[in-house]
């Protein structure tokens, strides 16, 4: 049984993911579907991208379908990616794939032309329907990626990058990349960035967000603050990330995706 | 395997959906479940109908597990509808059903009131666990149609009708039957009536909507206008559908639900 | 098959759930997950605990996997909790899973401490995912529940209550324990506490809710009353409930989680 794991920026509240699970039941009656998550915010590739990268290792070697498509029905490409350990990526060539992709080692890009892959019709508007899920399920299926189009250059891939952080020596800013349910503020800064302001666990720290600050302990996980308290910790895919111990950090910052975050010794 | 396409508007913040799972599971282990959305509106029965006939089409044929009821322990009939095509339908008997399966051809109407095929105990306000889920379950693990329950006329089913547009010479006036989850807001307009204004692709018509005025480009799709732009297009499901490309048109709007939507040659 | 019933507060809008799946087909790829809900607000272990109790009837025996973990990386113990129907329910020791599990009679409890069942790296925010989806997944691909670590004393378990309502001759003091999609609000209160103060189906009694004063009238279901009218009925798992017909109680009401609700005799 092959594994087809499913991410969009789609929600739940309309039928656009259960009318792809349609579609590839009807390709692919032998194939799971698991649903990475579908809550990607509207059109936002590059939280779509970073959420794909960090999930895969934990998703079983299959197919992976990615739609988060601002620009379907207009020049970008449909693309299927096939990855040194077995994987296949399917989606618009817009930087969605190629994050995660490129960590694996990409074997060969095919182009998704071949009409016999995709359904008879097909919408100008809803390509996650009548192009990726049809291509995906036949991956799965056990067509060959070689078929489903041309062979593309890798090096032709869109390409996003997660922006840097401005790390010195006493002072980092750096990039709300997520905002979770429970309100924890993910950046793009790693453990080292921190360490590198000569603070550890236990340790205050000034943060700078909108337009208030705040301080915040350096901590391992929520329980080592009391309640109410924010803290700055290694999130479990290793990003450091601003949270309040059974608080929602996002609601009491007002923080938006994109938004800078700031960092001081104090 | 047979595929029970499970459509309600329980939303999934509660139990109702996993809670059904559960009871299906019992009764058909071997039947595979698509969720094909419970994001209808709260007793939005019309949309509920729309939906389920619009995503038909693209899913196996089985057995559809249609709830919108807002009726539930009153007087209002649960039926399962057999259809030409070897589907099965099973619901209230307050529309949602019909128009999927009047498309499709009736060939048998049957009522839900044997007790062998229902849960033990009947609660009043929750038949989709109780009533509808074990007969969609028992349907898909090779029960007839015609052992849950004695027959009806299909004559005498609950029908609902998408309300027509009013079409004039040089405008249009269309009812909002759907919002997504991008803002897309989807009218009782086919492409025809929009042509029948004496506009196509690249012309501007003017949009009366909630309050205000609006233009909008008629496209073929998001890609064909530049950002922030209002657009007129016809969706994947045929439908005619204002949008703007890279933005939120129910949001800019304010457009709810059953809103008039008046279309006027510039 | 065995079937792993999934509980959290996860919510969807997050990998958090795609991911526990993805951990779970890799260990037990035969294994069928239903997802009961992701639903239950951030960090509310008591209502976690409650639906846990009402659904498990609804699901195959098998494994419960469920997770509100407010103190997750902090001294809360991680259990497995074997019950005399053959069930194993799995998550953090903090009264979540005791509730459900006493009904049933618990015959073992195991504390997951055996590095075997956990992924090789368990970080310290993301038990579901590290420590508790393998747990269940090992359970569910048939290892026993003695080999995920040492037993530990039934009695020793965490427990909460559902706050006991106040009942009186004339008035009752209940608790909101749930609000549900469709704003009816749940409380601790049986049909036999209002059975007590005298009334029955037809009659009409007093509600203090929030800051404000409501009639509602005793009822069996939605259609018994007129639309916009207050209920107050017997939900389908047998907790007294308000609602309004066709609308939204909650709404109207402004109640939350944990207020006060008070029902008296006119």
């Amino acid at each position: 049984m092959t594994t087809i794991a499913f991410l969009t920026d789609f929600g739940l509240q309309d039928d656009f993911v259960g009318t792809c699970h349609g579609v590839i039941a009807q390709i692919a009656p032998d194939a799971r579907i698991i649903d990475v998550t579908h809550g990607i915010a509207p059109q936002a590739v590059l939280q779509g991208a970073i959420v794909l990268r960090n999930t895969t290792q934990f998703l079983p070697v299959g197919v992976h379908l990615a739609v988060v498509d601002p620009d379907v029905g207009g020049n970008r490409r449909a693309i299927a990616v096939a990855t040194e350990d077995g994987r296949a990526f399917v989606g618009p060539d817009n930087g969605l794939l190629a994050l995660a992709a490129d960590d694996l080692g990409i074997t060969a890009v095919h182009e998704l032309t071949d009409e016999r892959y995709r359904l008879p019709e097909v919408s100008r508007t809803f390509h996650a329907r009548d192009i990726f899920a049809p291509a995906a399920a036949h991956l799965a299926s056990g067509v060959g990626i070689d078929r489903l189009g041309p062979a593309l250059d890798p090096e032709t891939l869109v390409r996003i990058r997660i922006p840097d952080p401005d790390v010195g020596r006493t002072q980092i800013s750096a990039t709300v990349i997520a905002v979770d349910r429970f309100g924890n503020v993910g950046t793009n800064l790693l453990r080292s960035h921190v360490d590198g302001l000569g603070v550890s666990a236990g340790d205050r720290v000034e943060i700078r967000l909108t337009f208030d600050r705040y301080y915040a302990l350096v901590a391992g996980t929520f329980a080592d603050a009391p309640p109410g308290e924010l803290i700055l910790y290694e999130d479990s895919y290793g990003l450091v990330t601003l949270a309040i111990s059974r608080g929602n950090a996002a609601r009491l910052t007002g923080v938006r995706l994109g938004d800078e975050l700031r960092i001081a010794v104090t």
